[in-house]
């Protein structure tokens, strides 16, 4: 039995929303499992005394060039969302609320449709109403949305999963761990699938 | 005729190292040449306002880590220099002194030359004994390489150099442009291989 492959995301990075959408079937045709962690890279940056590429002007030019270039070529849909980056507690809060009561594949489902929304449809994963709204065509009960990110055991739950990240040196998304080995970037994914067709090179 | 592919790089910059092994190779395949630019990765940090990702703590060990496995997912011998980095201003003088008055050619092998000691050997390329030893076995005169570094026409070359970088958007190395695209990191290698196989996408 092959280790999962742990993926560190945060719903507003757009290189972790194009690297969620060809994880799972690159881990399946390897024989392992994802197990997604959603956390808030604003946590993660701080710790690491880093800031947001795009908070840097001129990397700001590139990367914004540089995102939908590398959708294009991953053949990923991608529209630039205004405002961005947004914050994505109450998103990563539901995130987590599914994956502790309902498990992986819940929790995988919801990251695909927050993904989704915000990078193809510019739906504001940060407003209250929107992100209730996504929750309901999500297949997701509204309210009980609602109630999961407003309660302190999903607020507490997340804080614990960016202590967690902080603590196996995660200081950018997406980052994925197999077999103990780091692979920070969504440009990382010819190593990635070396490592996992070949193990460590 | 197609364009040449600018490559903006420092010698003091391990992803710059890798790709220069790549590079020309690569153009070959699609009929393009190379055109070299050294520059002080330093200033255009600078003008930037950032930081080398070395200096952050907790990215440095990644970064340590990442550059011998890139190295060996390109096949490419790597051994970590230390001191690293290093002010690499002499070298650069020497590229530009060569690439004007020899042309790309010469300064192709004198990047050739001061990479490979540098992340091989671990030759010190900011001291002014070790260049110019290296110069000798790179088949310049040593004496000539010794005093284009303390020429300040060769200084206001790099100076140039730095400027046209900053002005091209570059923040990072290795930078590539092709037919006016940006493409920012040895990681960018598949997307460079498309689009000089299909063109834009």
């Amino acid at each position: 039995m092959k280790a999962p492959i742990d993926f560190y995301f945060d719903f507003s990075s757009p290189y972790s929303y194009i690297a969620n959408e060809w994880i799972d079937a690159m881990a399946a045709r390897h024989g392992r499992t994802v197990q997604r962690r959603a956390i808030l890279l604003g946590v993660t940056f701080s710790a690491a005394e880093l800031k947001s590429p795009v908070s840097y002007p001129i990397k700001r030019d590139y990367a914004m060039r540089d995102f939908q270039r590398s959708a294009r070529f991953e053949r990923v849909p991608y529209v630039q969302p205004d405002p961005f980056p947004i914050p994505t507690q109450n998103a990563a809060r539901v995130f987590w609320w599914l994956k502790d009561s309902e498990g992986e594949t819940a929790a995988a489902a919801w990251a695909r449709a927050g993904f989704r929304a915000f990078f193809t449809r510019g739906v504001p994963l940060n407003e209250p109403a929107a992100l209730k709204a996504l929750a309901g065509e999500a297949g997701l009960d509204p309210e009980a949305a609602e109630q999961a990110w407003n309660n302190p055991m999903w607020k507490e739950r997340l804080k614990r999963a960016n202590d967690e990240a902080i603590a196996a040196g995660v200081f950018g998304a997406p980052h994925f761990v197999i077999d103990g080995e780091p692979f920070w970037g969504n440009d990382r994914k010819p190593q990635i699938e070396q490592w996992l067709a070949s193990g460590p090179f």
